[in-house]
């Protein structure tokens, strides 16, 4: 049996109060709608077609191949959203699963357990459910006496008895193709808001005593849709939770999970540890025994084993094994950090390969530089990289020694064993093992600074 | 009818475990106290007295004109508090709430239903009550036939039937002015503790037939009083949470509202993202579409649009659109970014303003500075601004480019469009486009870095 | 009567997925069997046997003499293990506890409440049970009229009726000595798992008609076991919790109690405020008044009053009365800061004495120094304490002034009330009251940066 899926993305989101249109708000890094289609993919879908209105083009740049586009001109209601697809669904054998942009949390293992028991039971529509605590504002699904349902009431219309009944309609649902889009075309605009509704549909089917058939989410948590940035904040919330319990039944210790931000697309091996504050991103990748955090940002980084980064910001970079970094260091772009370096507080490293052993270990600017191994970079060291025009490379070679306070004015290379005394600006290259010096003899005029302050 | 308060603000709170007077300890940046004054002074009252007691001085300029004060010289209960306010109050018509100086959470919506409930049922007393989840240790509201207010017993001295009333008396009342103050003269201290409790008025009242009704708060939460730091925690807790939704609800991103801290008095726009770990406060201001954060602290600035803020601390200052700052940067009193400003990782600007388009990128400090429009400050300058006795201005015009590691010792002007070498130390005036130039020559002595290691 | 305890501490715990032994794995900083056996000699306990089997001698070396040791060779069950205590206890009168050395939560109120509990109660064995508001899972204890023991039946055995009791055996337990060993004897390892379990001891004494009595903890998180990281970051939360209401209600203001990570062995005076994110660990004290945090990681120092320390990182050093670090400031190891001493953004210690009233206020390394009184430490001062071999010392004698950017290259020393022209680099000691200059002229070059763009 083939399988599509429907995504309803084309509202505007008014309550977000936002520019940015409402599906591609983004929870734990990645836009609410990617999350949706992530899962579908994993799904074995013939089709996924994203129903696209307010934002299209950037929705559409979101989910690029993943999907294809449909554009819903008029925001007419869920009903009309998915009559937009009728060009390329109509006349398809299958199922076909409808799933709001809104709804980030749901995952593959739900779907596949709600398309599953569609097939299971011979059903021509399954409603998702979930059974809510409080479900106060939703659509309340009744069953009939063979557990199959007999309608949705929406919260307004519902009687004193369907108030009571906590079994509510999510929003996703799977159906028989060919029914959907031919009942559809029955569903009428015929109410206070003049939209065509999708659970209508439902009503459809039923009056045709098609079997209808409702199956509950494990969780209601899985199911809630955002609509605001108070419940955007709250799928941040459990998005967050889930992860986090993932990594920790891996292996990782994370101190304090409510307060440890790592994206889905993240990486970690047994036995690292994680301190709070920490924000893990885009394609992390860390490897086993080492200590990240507190207070931490890494995106885009591998980051090696047994290596300890705290208190510090990393990004776009390689960082070796057994690394120390931090706390108070800032590793940008394109940094390729050697085994056993060392880069210690208020050093930022820029565009810049640092080999085995070498150390960095205060105070520091290494920009577009490329330092060997063994390197002792003394406190203070700048690479003077930029001459307000373009910027050039400083070469710091094997085993050489950058006293304190050096300006290193690239393009220069400090050959292999060299010495560059402290306080000393270096604008020619220094031969390996040469001592280098640049600097003004010292003057000491007695007494006069007793002078000076009368 | 005229209304008047008295705020109860006389009590040690012993419980606290302070120097500081319970009432004035801070939720949210804002002493307690202070908060229960701000909701009143939005409703039509004709007066707001305070009883003042241990620390009467600290309570009375925090309050400042907000408030008259009386002094109660004797802790002797509540009742003997309010009693404290007759010289004031006795002789008038209206109605007087009260209310206690620890009860942070205190909407002025709450307060004014309370008023009005009073009026419209026209009651001589009205309770504040509240649904406890757990009523253990309050006194409960017993309610009589006529849904009135029979009596309020306290826990200790109530029945097994009594102990299940979940309602609860939460220490803010309305009342009759003049019935108060008749009243009050006839409340006793005979009880264990020798003391003067405001509830007796209830029960007197009651006892004359006058009408007693109770209004019960939309929340619980919001009646809590704060008696030791355990509660003063969670009512910082609840009141970040209601002020975070607020913002949100408004448009701002929050991506941990949890870890957020924000005070009440912070302004931000739409589309304005916050990363965990902040702490904004004292009349901040933040424009649309900026991205503030993580662990990110703002004090008293106004910050522009689009402007980026991450890992650093800001206070005092204006910054501008487009600005980025940070990580790690440390932006102190008295400055003024200009639009477009970049100051990166580990720089420090005090007292200094910075034109259009100007960076600082690393590992600088610019204090008593005015820096103009695209001006290049290299890595690791530093404005002498101190000689140990007097403070400096330092001058950098338009365009110049300052060379890294230099030092500005001011007073000192830069021109326009001049060029500072990386490693001067520069002590006059450098006229507008010249080159200047403070170091000495590099001598590389050869092979002598080798004899050194030996 | 003598009193023993056997604690369980040999299990690998598959679930944790690490190559820590289970029991070694830190809760707040301590490894769970100490908090375990640190809870136990509180008690008045002859013995503290451990029975070790994985990671013994980690084991051993964690608990020191805390303990004494067992060997349990192979893994066959909670009664193997307790009965490896058998050459020990065998003979002893007495009443033996028997904990797990994964339940850091327990407290020695709790143990001593079951202790008393079973010599109050003439039991031979009692169960520490507790009320869980979700048992499935647990073994559930089964009172009979006397509200004795009957037994304790295994989730997997319960009956629909047993299922519904929600009061379940912790795995902590108090016995007759002499009747626990003899019991051990009689408990066979005909089951499923082939394993000796303890729980049978009790079914043997209640076949006996000895009397089993069950003592219910006050709380079920007290009683929870660690089986895999998810339960550690529980455990986690819960003893923050537990410590920072001490704090709290000891007279410490944590502005957000979730997000502070205070160790158990750390001391705060009344009125200190600790703001989100702070670290404090091993064996810190903070004196009266003093401020620390946002984001602030102190461990194992002696902090004095009135101090405020923000976003830093401060390890194993003493700091004095009013002293101001950071933002942004990093004090290591053996530092000894000294009343009114200020140390500012982006200034790292190590290894230095500071005396009262000096000032490091921006960009600065102080490694292995000595500074006086009084002493003013210009931005981008760097102590040169490292020639590629070896660490020298440097000397800042009181009221000594050092400029900006200034290089001191140990071993020197810097006189009472000199003065270092700033863009120094001095190698040879300064005498007092002089004035040391070691720099190059400036020259201003006309017209040169306009002909440089060229």
């Amino acid at each position: 049996m083939s399988k599509y899926a429907v995504v309803l993305a084309a509202g505007q989101g008014t309550r977000m109060k936002s520019k940015l249109y409402k599906v591609l708000h983004p929870v734990m890094g990645k836009p609410m709608v990617q999350h949706v289609v992530d899962q579908l993919k994993k799904l074995e879908l013939k089709e996924i077609i994203t129903i696209v209105g307010f934002g299209a083009d950037k929705v559409q740049d979101q989910l690029g191949n993943d999907s294809r586009f449909v554009i819903q001109e008029e925001q007419l209601g869920t009903g009309h959203a998915v009559m937009q697809a009728e060009a390329i669904l109509e006349d398809k054998d299958g199922t076909t699963i409808v799933v709001c942009g809104d709804t980030p949390l749901l995952t593959k293992e739900t779907l596949q357990a709600l398309l599953d028991h569609h097939q299971k039971e011979g059903a021509k529509a399954t409603i998702l459910t979930a059974k809510a605590q409080d479900p106060t504002g939703y659509g309340r699904v009744i069953r009939d006496e063979a557990n199959d349902v007999e309608r949705i009431v929406e919260h307004k219309d519902a009687s004193s008895d369907e108030l009571t009944v906590d079994e509510i309609n999510t929003g996703t649902y799977c159906f028989d193709n060919r029914l959907l889009f031919e009942s559809l075309k029955n569903v009428s605009n015929d109410n206070a808001q003049g939209e065509y509704y999708l659970p209508d549909v439902i009503h459809i089917l039923r009056n045709q005593k098609q079997k209808i058939s409702a199956f509950q989410s494990p969780t209601f948590d899985e199911t809630i849709g955002v609509n605001d940035r108070v419940a955007l904040s709250e799928a941040e919330r459990m998005m967050k939770k889930r992860i986090n319990q993932a990594h920790m039944r891996n292996g990782v210790t994370i101190i304090d999970p409510d307060h440890t931000y790592i994206e889905p697309d993240v990486t970690i091996e047994q036995d690292v540890t994680i301190y709070p504050g920490c924000v893990l991103s885009n394609g992390t990748t860390i490897k086993a025994d080492s200590i990240i955090g507190p207070h931490t940002e890494i995106s885009n980084c591998n980051v090696g084993m047994e290596t300890v980064i705290r208190q510090s910001v990393v990004k776009d970079s390689y960082i070796g094994n057994r690394v120390q970094i931090g706390p108070f260091a800032h590793v940008r772009p394109d940094s390729n950090i050697g085994d056993e370096v060392k880069i210690g507080n208020f050093v930022e490293i820029k565009k810049a390969s640092l080999e085995t052993n070498s150390k960095v270990s205060h105070l520091s600017y290494i920009g577009d530089a490329e330092v060997g191994k063994r390197v002792n970079v003394g406190c203070g060291t700048i690479t003077v990289n930029y001459d307000g025009k373009n910027k050039h490379l400083t070469k710091i070679e094997d085993d050489a020694f950058i006293g304190c306070n050096s300006n290193l004015i690239a393009p220069v290379t400090i050959g292999k064993g060299a010495y560059v005394a402290a306080g000393s600006t270096i604008n020619e290259d220094v031969p390996n093992d040469a001592l280098s010096i640049a600097r003004a003899r010292q003057i000491n005029k007695e007494d006069y600074a007793k002078r000076m302050k009368k």
